[in-house]
């Protein structure tokens, strides 16, 4: 079976076919460090964690490149957005970035997105950039100006080949423009000039200033994976200008095409608007993860196409949280039979086996075909069914046992990461010793009902209802999960 | 009572007076990221950890500088030590500085070591370097040759004031040098001409290259310091050539004294020889938290002066995990009173009052002296036995354990980071779960043996030690420990 990748460039799904064989070389877009990411971040990151995920399951080797912008991302009025926060925490601004990317690691830690294999940031890279600037001065794509540098987009007939917006239509569109030194008003900036009192600037062949935003990602996705690469994504609110600036820019410096596929992840809305901190709906991550676990979280994201909007919502994030329990009980009560589960002649197994093998067959269908998550998470959810009437038939050997946790360990945790495989907690393992204790502690309650003790059994219950643990009695037992 | 420093610059303990009241401007030189960081990195950074701590606990505002080495050091061989790391793990240079850093800062967290304020990359401040390389040129401090640039020792007349040598005496004491481009074989590179096929490289005025590696100090400490900073720590090891190299650099650059105080930390020996790998005592910090709780680890670091060399062994780590479980069970028993323990007469309290005050006397006098936390650390212990009397004789009113507690959490918690004072465990608080489960099931145990069931008394105790939790019934009460 082969991958198939919807191609923005394109606007249709094609067949996958990677430079190298069973190489992947992929970049997204990364966050601008100034203030704790939102959960619009975690949609677009968690999605292009199970790209990454669902890769390296299916065996390519993929070098994930992810940006950190620290530098030249202004806000509309023409601020740094990284000499805001520093303004807001009156610190110094590497201080800023310092805070906010590690504020951003943890939170996609906590989401358990793969670290990128390289994370580079901008203000690293002002040799790069500057390199690409002269490239594409000599090449007459830019033009300078008082100290500032800027990309003639008129020079680049291809502008807009992404976005699908055309240069004339722009101009025609726009209203008068403020006089300003650009030669056309779509021009955009690759060095720009900065005051003698801007906090960040460099020396360059213009005179001292700082990159603009959108040739960090030309310049370091070039470094590390070269001219010309398989897969570029990134939100699809950046599509216009910042990606189709990074087309120009890359395929006019290095005579080439840039990135061969372009996945863009869909908008993330806040009960049906987009999010903004004037609205006051704005829901940073780590506020999510107060209120939902990780799994859940996940979920919810992969609930959607990575492609289509989603809509965060209390109603949505409880279902997911309902979800992720069902799939998680449904695996651990796998896991808990197959601790006693006798060794079996795997003939009689067949029918099971099977069937086992077709779920993995449609998760697999639903990934390749452009990493249609929720259809795969459906599997599963559909083989939760199957596996508990198994159970209770007792038809579940052994080996239909072992083959259904290596499907849940393997697609629930490894690709989607909505199954808990293993404690994360710190070193000691203190997840797992929790774990234990709370199951001695059902355990006990059990013995003490049995021991007609309703007192001792009860005390147990309410006790462990203090400390935040709920029981839930079930047909198949008792499980628990951890209240607020 | 004033803070007294020894500065290596003077051989003296001198009286810190920081350049701007209340602040303290700090850089410590970092790690070179291209392996698993050592239990000697861990004696310099959870050094310089304390110190940084105290500052803070004592009401100065510190601005904590680590510089992160991913260029340009060199081993004897000559080759880029990330080169040889990105040759042995088969990945690009930056994947090995990624893969490295992140483990370096697990690392740190796993210790306990505050985080520094900015952690700048040598990679990343290439201009910067060639800036203050071109100042050193222009002022005849440095020469040019094929593309390489040479500090000149000679023209900088302190050019050993730090380590004590002697240029003079360096050169007699030398073998026949090997025919090189140097003009005197002490002078050193400010940058190197590469090879074209040198995978880390940028543009220069003086050709393709790389900075030397003790440019990067000099200009990011400017940088993010200024000029002139209070206090330059490091590891011992480093103060010839590198840490002379950084003052010539930088006090010909500026025009101005560079560190006010220098603080070197002592060498780490493993059972009393130097660490390396051929001998194979080479101890990551990894390994050790195998072995080790965390606060163990750092109770062994501070039971010595930070600028003594210490020797790692076993026998050293059984003390200091015995140290750790001592100080650490006191610290929770008075915890555990203070839960049932009503309000007093604070008069009634005076003397025990009175004796925390001396403890607390004792703990500042010790830090005030050069950061002298083997004394500190003794004050806390011997804290612990007074304590212990007092709540057996029932004279530890409210007050006192309220004020015991709080020297517990501030001195033993937050400055010497020996004490567990809160929850770690993922953000749920697990850890903080874990210890109400384990002491629910404590008090189950009691209730049993109350009742005179001791087969269920037993069953608690030896299910527990299954988990890995042993449980110690003492004079005091049960307490527990966590085994291996």
């Amino acid at each position: 079976m082969s991958q198939t990748i919807y191609n923005v460039l394109s606007r249709e799904k094609e067949t996958f076919k990677p430079i190298s064989e069973d190489r992947v070389m992929m970049y997204v877009c990364g966050p601008t460090v100034y203030d704790n990411s939102h959960v619009g971040h975690a949609k677009t990151y968690v999605s292009f964690d199970v790209v990454v995920r669902w890769f390296r399951y299916c065996g390519y080797r993929v070098r994930y490149v992810q940006n950190i912008t620290d530098v030249g991302h202004l806000l509309d009025d023409g601020e740094d957005r990284i000499l805001k926060g520093a303004r807001r925490e009156k610190v110094e601004p590497m201080e800023i970035v310092e805070r906010y990317m590690r504020s951003y690691f943890e939170d996609m830690d906590a989401l358990g997105v793969t670290r990128p294999d390289i994370s580079p940031r901008a203000s690293a890279h002002v040799p790069e950039q500057i390199e690409m600037i002269q490239a594409l001065l000599q090449e007459g794509h830019a033009y300078e100006v008082n100290g500032s540098v800027y990309f003639s987009v008129e020079s680049f007939k291809d502008y807009g080949k992404l976005s699908g917006r055309h240069v004339e239509e722009m101009e025609a569109g726009r209203r008068v423009a403020v006089r300003d030194e650009k030669r056309h008003p779509m021009d955009f900036a690759l060095w720009i000039k900065a005051p003698s009192n801007h906090v960040l600037q460099w020396p360059s062949p213009w005179g001292r200033g700082y990159p603009g935003w959108h040739i960090e990602c030309s310049a370091m996705s070039n470094k590390y994976l070269g001219a010309t690469f398989d897969i570029h994504g990134g939100g699809v609110d950046n599509i216009f200008p910042h990606n189709e600036c990074e087309i120009a820019q890359s395929e006019c410096a290095n005579h080439t095409a840039f990135a061969n596929y372009w996945m863009l992840s869909g908008t993330l809305l806040v009960d049906g608007v987009k999010m903004s901190k004037s609205l006051g709906n704005f829901v940073t991550i780590k506020d999510a993860l107060k209120q939902y676990r990780s799994e859940a979280l996940r979920l919810f994201i992969l609930s959607g196409l990575y492609r289509s909007p989603a809509d965060y919502s209390t109603a949505a994030l409880d279902a997911a949280t309902k979800g992720t329990e069902r799939i998680n009980t449904a695996a651990r009560r796998v896991r808990a039979e197959l601790k006693h589960a006798k060794a079996d002649d795997a003939a009689n197994s067949g029918r099971l086996v099977d069937l086992l093998d077709q779920y993995r067959m449609r998760f697999t269908s639903a990934m390749n075909d452009d990493f249609n998550a929720p259809l795969a998470l459906s599997a599963l959810f559909d083989l939760g069914k199957d596996l508990n009437t198994a159970i209770d038939e007792g038809s579940a050997t052994r080996t239909v046992l072992e083959q259904a946790d290596a499907i849940y360990r393997e697609l629930g945790g490894d690709v989607l990461g909505v199954i808990q495989t293993e404690a994360k907690g710190n070193g000691a393992g203190s997840a797992e010793r929790e774990a234990s204790l709370i199951q001695m502690l059902i355990e006990m309650r059990l013995e003490a009902r049995k021991a007609r003790d309703y007192t001792r059994a009860d005390a147990i219950r309410s006790r462990l209802a203090e400390i935040g643990i709920l029981l839930e009695d079930g047909p198949k037992g008792t499980t628990y999960r951890i209240g607020n």
